[in-house]
């Protein structure tokens, strides 16, 4: 055993320690399309906050690369070990501290599933809103990407539900930050910093986040236009009208055929309308109240046949229930029909019809196809890209970026930046921004060991030059 | 006209550009009740983001610290000159750039007035919500501090509704974070970063704010209590009905007097129900619909008498806008009876009641007095101290201080840290994150020139030694 194995294996235990060739190959890749999957040296699983400070420093010692690994449900490589890297699991870290009902909170490990979380929260009556496709994710890895989903266009994404963290500085320290507050004025914003970070400034290990009263009514509308851009009009409408909609979400005909088929699901959708439909809007209401529910139904109902719809299917529990575990599993359909990557750039929900339009023209222009789907009432657009050379790909990567930038908005909504996108944000992003930031990774990890490909390419092919710092 | 003087002149105009005698008093102060005014050498009006970038350099290589200014009506001294310091002053940017009806934003200058934006978009519908008592303050002020106000309870603090900024970096770029859009996973969030950093890492120029439907129907119940202690229980019950208050405030007696006698307001309170209340609960709601507003008032009415209420007032929209209004000048009324200082300690609501019994027992064996109000559903106590001899008010701050923190709270939750706060920031606060939070501060601003009297307090008093690093 070497001495950082050892050093490693006392921290948490020889049992809690993989090197090399015990190392199991999921720990290898987290579901990015276009990462392919690479070995760490070692997996580390840690039961404390103390030992994750002692394999902290550790490894800063031994200047080994440490990714930090939740259920590696993310979908940009930001899980990917690095090379000679450190995978910090936080699967032994997995308990649901508190369910916290007068100050509507939960505090939990970051090891803790959403699925978990949602058990444990609704025998309070009381829900964790933030709702990205994979309740397998655990909440420690939706607070490195801030994830989003469905529901963040009533209740915010992670960002918006995180009052408080404990996390260990690359430097050893523990700090806690926030706490069962949502409002506080004291110093610079650690928790919101941290947050998003993918693992490269500080390593999370304790979350407290906002509940909110799980409301006992529901519906879901699902109306068919025949032209994306009439849906995408009717999502200011929607907002706009007050009806404070869950979910509101755009689904293509492709998409909807797609993510039905992979769950045998159907809505019965007649052929004529099915025909005749280019996109749906996809719209979820809730409420304390069953009579006010109804009531907003028929509004919201009359308002889209307003605008244009075909029709406005009122979807049963069930019907409902499936239509939105089949949207939330709209990557793993995609994977299924042999997509190349997904692209999940956001852009202010007016431009998203311009946005659709040219990136279109653009996908066309080089003989590839895309198929979406998107969280419209944010401007977070997912589209499935089918381009099987990388050359070609990388080119229309780029351009569809830029010009999700050109347009207000940013490279990704939800998914972040990890190992995939790193080199279009290095690329694309303001100069001076991108300076500040490594600065800022600077101040909290002088020696560059947390996850350091997000700023520094370079690391993740050693061996080939670049100029960029740490 | 010395050098420095000719350099600031020359990028601002000499009109816009006032030096020692030339300045008026008002520059030398915010409304933070215990920081006496202190004389800026210099104070700079600048109409574009370009001469705030040309001023910020132009200090940095003369070594003038920079302290930013909106209407100075901030309660922390955040906005108090340095010595020998510059001052700018963002009021010739006064514009609303853009009310966007389609992304529900709105993009300002940092010296528009909360008072001007909502004039802005009431014309559209549609409303900024963040509500802070005092609608002179300016939107970059509030950026700042992160301001908070009554309706945070349902909406957020300032830090929940900008989107987007544009911010000059101490060393002269000008950057834009964000944008018109709410979720971004695309490098560490700068925006929140800035928000809240009280003018010490980046000066805003341009403020992209997050806008919603203003729903035209609303009420407001007033609930005397017989033991602050209810009050506070009940406010937790207000928010798991899932009633969604846009206000949630607790006033003591005293504090109701005062506020009242302060505007001459007659509440229709009787004699009996006055001699007997300890404590009231404010309570707002708002509907897009009479009859739900109507039933919700109705079932708020049933579920305060069943918590013990002596009665649950309705009050009619002109009594409503006055006792809003009364609570939003509540520091002006503190002010008139003679306060000597107001505190805005933040802790778990549901901590609250011993928060304020403690510090009622603590006040007490100080032979001091307080009286008190606060956003009940955010945790965020506003005492008013009568504590006449320094000495013994720092001893009871920091006792206060302490006791909030130990609650699981912080100093502050909406007035900020500025120059009234940092040595109890600086003592009370873990040296670790204080640590963290000067690296970080070395980041943005490397020569120590933006406010740095936050983490630095030796700034403030030249000459008086300090181990505080910049």
């Amino acid at each position: 055993m070497s001495d950082v194995t050892e050093r490693f294996a006392e921290i948490v235990g020889r049992a809690n320690l993989l090197a090399d060739e015990e190392i199991p190959e999921d720990y290898a890749h987290d579901e990015a399309l276009t990462a392919a999957p690479r070995m760490p040296a070692f997996v580390a699983r840690p039961k404390t906050a103390q030992e994750v400070a002692a394999l902290l420093v550790a490894a800063g010692e031994h200047g080994v690369p440490v990714t930090a690994r939740g259920s590696a449900t993310g979908l940009s490589g930001a899980a990917r070990p690095l090379p000679g890297g450190l995978v910090i699991s936080f699967e032994r870290m997995n308990a649901v501290l508190e369910v916290d009902t007068e100050n509507h909170v939960a505090v939990v490990q970051p090891g803790v599933t959403l699925a978990d979380l949602d058990e444990a929260t609704a025998a309070a009556g009381l829900r964790y809103t933030v709702y990205p496709g994979e309740l397998s994710a655990t909440v420690g890895g939706n607070v490195g990407t801030n994830a989003g989903g469905m529901r963040a266009v009533k209740y915010g994404v992670t960002r918006h539900n995180v009052v408080g963290l404990e996390a260990v500085l690359p430097t050893g320290e523990i700090i806690r930050t926030g706490g069962r507050i949502t409002k506080v004025s004291s110093g610079y914003d650690l928790t919101q910093l941290i947050i998003g970070s993918e693992g490269g400034l500080a390593l999370v290990t304790e979350v407290t986040v906002r509940l909110y009263p799980r409301l006992p009514y529901g519906a879901t509308v699902l109306a068919p236009f025949t032209t994306a851009d009439e849906v995408l009009k009717a999502v200011t409408k929607v907002i706009a009208a007050g009806l404070t909609p869950h979910i509101l979400e755009y689904i293509d005909d492709r998409t909807l055929g797609a993510i039905t088929g992979h769950l045998n699901l159907d809505l019965g959708i007649g052929d004529a309308v099915r025909d005749a439909a280019a996109a749906y809007l996809m719209v979820a209401l809730e409420s304390r109240d069953g009579d006010r529910l109804h009531g907003d139904v028929e509004e919201l109902a009359g308002l889209l046949l307003g605008l244009g719809a075909l029709d406005a299917y009122v979807l049963d529990g069930a019907a409902a229930e499936r239509l939105v575990e089949a949207r939330e599993k709209s990557f793993w359909a995609a994977k299924a029909i042999g997509v190349d990557d997904i692209i999940d750039v956001v852009v202010p929900r007016a431009a998203m019809p311009e946005f659709l339009r040219r990136t279109e023209e653009l996908v066309r222009s080089r003989g590839a196809a895309v198929a979406g789907c998107g969280h419209a009432g944010d401007g977070n657009v997912h589209l499935a890209l089918f381009c099987p050379d990388p050359g070609k790909r990388r080119t229309l990567l780029t351009e569809i970026f830029s010009l999700g930038m050109e347009l207000g908005g940013a490279i990704s909504g939800e998914h972040g930046i990890g190992q995939t996108r790193s080199e279009y944000f290095l690329e694309l992003e303001d100069p001076a921004k991108i300076a500040l930031m490594r600065r800022i990774k600077g101040a909290f990890d002088p020696a560059g060991i947390l996850n350091p490909g997000l700023l520094n390419p370079g690391v993740l092919n050693p061996g080939v030059s670049t100029d960029a710092e740490v």
